[in-house]
């Protein structure tokens, strides 16, 4: 059981009420069908595969996310990468590096992301 | 001293004459500069840096160069990869990964990539 | 005469003063040759061919908007789709759609403009 | 039962042995896992979905891989798309539209795949 | 009269005939509107505007064409820009520049081009 | 000296005090190394370089920009390029040209933030 899956699928909480997970919350009433592929396809099953650790997930979605600047799942990813055993030190890093592949716009806005997130000045 | 050196910044071959790196064979007498930099900031100090391993470094260049949709950099950065330790399983796990961030064109065009450079039919 | 036509090119109102067209109105004291052209060549030729219906046009056109991420835009032709013909239905299929051939990213953010437009909580 | 079937998910021809889906040939030796998903979620579950119609699933497929400059991927949604009940002269008004929404290179390019799949010179 | 129009609309020879224009000849038989629209509308009108010197739109153009990766285009404009008074030396410096804000992949693809049309080894 | 070097790399003011560089305040805290390189290499070395002019690269920047839609990006830079010698109307003209390479919402887009730079209604 990983850190990713709290924050995703429908949960259990204490009460014994299932929980809608994010993707119901956020997309479930408009795209009922895209919810459901996030929590069954993308996070149940994908996210699950043994072949790649989840912190080497996060890795790899950041640095796309980065790269297609996508700042708005950027924000969520770097939360779930802290969650999934990535340092602060390591997603700076990541970025840095990016700067040289996907051009330095994309790093500054990324920068801006994860000052935001790590509740930097 | 990495795997990544060899392939890349200007080595000294065994009998003591200077090889030319791999920027400065593809671009040095059109781009001289860009070959400098390459050499000198992206893998003279930007890959050298120990914040992120290189093995983690290769596995974030290629998910942006699938997400990015890069297939010539791609080649030589799977090659690269496999040197710096990451598995075959790794990479098509990432490549699967990446299917559901930059979309199925990206994957599958990297899948083709992948299949010629592990040499499989 | 189609729906497209009333929000784009200069029209007339009832009391017979021209009215100017949403190309003006945004840009035309900044760039008035792009205003000129988004009246009289986009939306004056082009949406007015017979080749492809303006349902189509709008199925198209939303499809490249959230390919290419582009919110600001994606709003608007989301609210001419649903003048042209297009369901809010085949909308968010067409989002989920998407989903595989750009990405998740661009179809989570698509249906944030689309849940917004169609005024779902 | 659709025209974009045949070409896609396993199917089992006429003297009962089962045939591989395109999907196998081309990736299931590499990336067996894509290959699967390519099959059952995006051939067997989504263009499957009634919500839009195959032949609107080509149109907005075709104008997302000329949008995001996806040549290889484009030569073969122009086939199934005149499989699925487009023609022609709708492929190529879709380009002409495109033009104007992913840039002229975008559809310049595109001209040169549907050109080369219509079989003219 | 400008460098960009012999290859570009129609041009009437010595002798009299009329000679298609290079968009006529690539795309005249498949996509006729838009043959049309390059040689009257982007041609004919755009780059025929004084606002920018055909030199600053070779500039400009080749610029993006490198942030896009769209190479093929690229080839074309590298020798109009050539033939609108740009130096080998300025296209280059664009490239380097441009590996900073597009990425260097984008950058070594271009040098790559620029190598071919220079016919440098 | 450049009109872009007052507003990047740290300048030493009139009291004698050094001040940190736009990259320092906006990155240093976050991502140092990005910050160093930003004002290293970008501007201390790139943009000083006599290849192409200040006026130049402000140009191929501002492309692009407006074409990869960077409007964060494009703000800054639209202003530096005033700075560096373009016009407003060279400016408006690359956005309207690049309209045709980007695709209009790019455009579209970058009008905005012209016009907001610019300081018009």
């Amino acid at each position: 059981m990983g850190h990713a899956q709290s924050n995703t699928p429908a949960a259990t909480d204490k009460t014994g009420t299932q929980q809608q997970s994010r993707a119901q919350q956020l997309m479930g009433a408009t795209a009922p069908k895209l919810a459901e592929l996030t929590d069954n396809v993308l996070y149940g099953d994908i996210w699950e595969r043994p072949g790649l650790s989840k912190r080497d997930r996060s890795l790899v979605t950041i640095s796309a996310l980065i790269a297609l600047n996508r700042p708005d799942q950027l924000r969520s990813h770097i939360k779930l990468g802290l969650q999934n055993g990535l340092t602060k030190d390591e997603i700076v890093e990541t970025i840095t590096h990016m700067a040289f592949y996907s051009g330095w716009p994309t790093a500054v806005s990324a920068v801006a992301v994860a000052k935001d997130v790590f509740g930097q000045k």
